[in-house]
């Protein structure tokens, strides 16, 4: 796994940062893509909405059952998106805003809707696709009730 | 990254496998988990769709611009849900349908709709949240007017 890029956000810390995209709607980050995988972002344009998958590089302790923050009740970290799990990968959909091809500097997508911190190693984008991706039906399980403990000052 | 549990479905090969869980929604798989990381399914059972993330471990060569299994129209692969890509992470949203707790050999989740390779590591596990995870709204992007191109067969 070798970083094809790197996102960059407002936030530069964990308090500052948003724990999903939806808390985050206002929030505009930059993802730019080293020159050699640019040429991958053919058509990325037609698109509203991406996935980014990216290296969780600052989680601290992994822990397989732990409070999150939604609510003080531990729960598995598999029924969770808390950052600090095994193999760190960390998944956001975000809205495409806009797409500046920067030349021998790769290319960079503008986002809103981030919930990541600055500086964070990119490992892959894929297109959202409503009729892949979108389950209204699907439950909400054990967050059904639950809100955002904190705004992002209340962030661990 | 070290695999967390194996992806066991009934496709075999990739000719027989599905391209995406939506044209697979008859098929049944089963996510085992190792024991180690088996506690961090705690509550799991309360949603009824989950991601898994998991190794492309037998994906082919990798094209930055490449045709997909919906046209021959040659997109990139970031625009694209294509598994021959730089760091080749699977992302699968499937539907929970049991958990079969097997002590000392880990836990097992029943899954359905199911789109990958037998004995697939896997790498994660996310509850899907629709409130988090459901964009109705979002573009189909260049796949509007596409369907599968083959079934299961016509998979290369």
């Amino acid at each position: 796994m070798n970083p094809i890029g790197v996102i960059r956000t407002p936030f530069k810390t964990k308090k500052e940062c948003p724990i999903q995209p939806v808390y985050a709607k206002e929030a505009a980050g930059r993802v730019e893509v080293f020159p050699e995988f640019a040429p991958g972002l053919k058509d990325i344009d037609t698109f509203s909405h991406i996935y980014l998958l990216y290296a969780l590089d600052r989680a601290g302790r992994i822990e397989m059952i732990r409070a999150t923050f939604l609510d003080d009740d531990p729960h598995g970290i598999y029924a969770s998106r808390h950052p600090c799990r095994p193999n760190g990968i960390g998944l956001s959909i975000v809205a495409l805003v806009g797409v500046e091809h920067a030349g021998i500097e790769g290319t960079a997508l503008m986002v809103q809707g981030i919930d990541v911190l600055d500086k964070t190693p990119l490992l892959d984008i894929k297109p959202y696709i409503p009729k892949f991706d979108c389950f209204p039906d699907a439950s909400e399980g054990w967050t059904v009730d639950k809100a955002w403990k904190g705004k992002p000052s209340g962030r661990e």
